[in-house]
């Protein structure tokens, strides 16, 4: 089985090493018998697609090389997997995948590092620090006292890796985890449980709202102005999902309204953020560019062992575990 | 028995209130033979002082009533409960508090709070939030990107509620966690524990300081320059002690020489920090204005519940457990 891998040109920071590769055959024995290419150019993709059984690359590759322009691809390709775990951009799947090839992602690999971001975000809510950041620029010593997380409500919508790993500490922490998902049953980590239909029905009890999930056509500005307003006074924002996933203008708009108390946002829309965005300078809102979810420690090695996980089901006939369902679009 | 409490004037968050008091009561039914009286001006302190079994007030108020002009207490008051940790301000005990008056403080309130608010410092700095704070007011966005706690090292200095509340849960994520104290003894959310002798040695391999702490002759610029710089190349320090603990300029410059990594202080000298100050401006620096330990939805509460624990020890004739040693100074 042939494995090609295809590294963005000019990717410092995490791209795939044959070190890396390496390791985590060394983690996975039965992985040994792949064989691997490397490219991060045009010449080298073209040269080692019409051999490879698998494609491991990044869904802005995927997007400009295949997607857009509906690349044809070679019979014997079974799998793309996708680098990240939002494939937004490669919506819908049916205008570029054949049936034959399953598109996956490296679900799995954001939830210890996502977790910890959206826990901490959750004690900056707690602690006002959105506020104290905006008064440290005017030099204004203005204490408020904030309250331990222990039985406040969050409400966590979206439980897949990113948002159960924050559901998970924010249990752990005393509070009360109210459960957002395409149906409503049980996690682990959650004291209820609702489907989105019944999203309105549990916001005006949730001080604090954690935004995990993903980005597809049924969620795509599921924040809008009157969903956020349905928070209670004082309410808490985290976004840790997409930036089209809420109206980052009404969360600005309701901050300065006083009905909102701080927003923690790790993703908006463009990315990056220009200069002047309002974003950057509206009271209680806290902007991150977009690093909540990759720790490059350890990213490569989760997306490897995910990858391989998921190879070893392609070879016993099982179901890919990270598939995305093309009517789900996640 | 009877007990005074000393309100400070215009107190409007922290006051202790005879509903309280109540509440109090009902959870700790031994006390309910205890009277009791309120004031919050000079004629109401000097009106009840005499009949006082026990005075409940603010370290200030101790400070401005008692330590400064060298009051006279009368023969029958045994106890001085405070309603904060540190007691800085009025040390040296010897020149003021007469040796059948037992000084306390409520130390215990705050673990829970602090231990959050230490907890998400940690988290802060692991994701590079005061630096983003900075770039925010340019409106710069620039990813950096942060690995998770596990497997890092974190040195906390002092291990009473506050420092032993941060260790706990450093210890619940991961962390390899070093504890500074007194004694060497063993801690049970520390790895190791080394005597404050031995504090240099633990210092090159803490990635992350904690300086928890209370404020002695013996503590008083502990931190300073030299100490600081003994952390490795990109450390990270928490304050959420003192301001006079460390020395708050050689901070600024190890974070401008780009040795520190980033700092968070809850504390600073003076407080309220002045407008101008360096402290505001320094990238990498992110202040709070000393709200660390404080949470107005359950600090009264647990402050009655210490100081009953202490009158029911001092009933008992066994030592009370939050009296500060005039020799240690806490």
């Amino acid at each position: 089985m042939r494995v090609h891998v295809q590294n963005p040109a000019n990717e410092t920071l995490f791209p795939i090493t044959p070190e890396q590769w390496a390791a985590a055959v060394a983690r996975a024995p039965d992985m040994a018998d792949l064989e691997v290419s490397y490219a991060d150019d045009d010449a080298g993709f073209a040269a080692a697609l019409p051999q490879a059984d698998a494609l491991l690359t990044w869904v802005k590759e995927v997007h400009t090389r295949i997607a857009v322009p509906r690349l044809a691809l070679p019979e014997r390709l079974k799998v793309i997997f996708c680098t990240s775990a939002g494939v937004d951009r490669l919506l819908p799947l049916g205008e570029w995948l054949p049936p034959g090839v399953a598109l996956l992602n490296n679900r799995g690999t954001h939830a210890a590092k996502a977790g910890e971001f959206g826990i901490m975000a959750l004690l900056m809510l707690a602690n006002h620090l959105p506020v104290f950041a905006h008064d440290a620029r005017a030099g204004r010593w203005a204490p408020r006292f904030g309250s331990v997380l222990a039985g406040r409500t969050v409400c966590v919508v979206g439980l897949g890796s990113l948002g159960g790993a924050v559901a998970a500490w924010a249990k752990q922490f005393g509070m009360h985890v109210i459960g957002v998902r395409h149906s409503a049953a049980p996690h682990e980590s959650c004291h209820e449980v609702v489907s989105q239909a019944d999203l309105e029905t549990v916001l005006p009890r949730s001080e604090f709202l954690v935004i995990a999930c993903p980005l597809t056509p049924q969620t795509q500005g599921l924040f809008d102005r009157r969903r956020l307003a349905l928070l209670p006074q004082g309410g808490k924002v985290v976004n840790i999902g997409r930036g089209a996933l809420w109206d980052q203008e009404a969360a600005c708009n309701l901050l300065d309204a006083g009905h909102l108390a701080g927003c923690v946002t790790d993703v908006a829309v463009p990315e990056p953020l220009p200069q002047e965005h309002r974003l950057w300078r509206t009271p209680g809102m806290f902007v991150t560019p977009h690093m909540s979810a990759d720790d490059p420690g350890t990213y490569n090695d989760r997306s490897l062992d995910i990858f391989f996980e998921n190879l070893r089901a392609l070879r016993q006939g099982a179901p890919l575990p990270n598939r995305i369902r093309p009517e789900r679009g996640y």
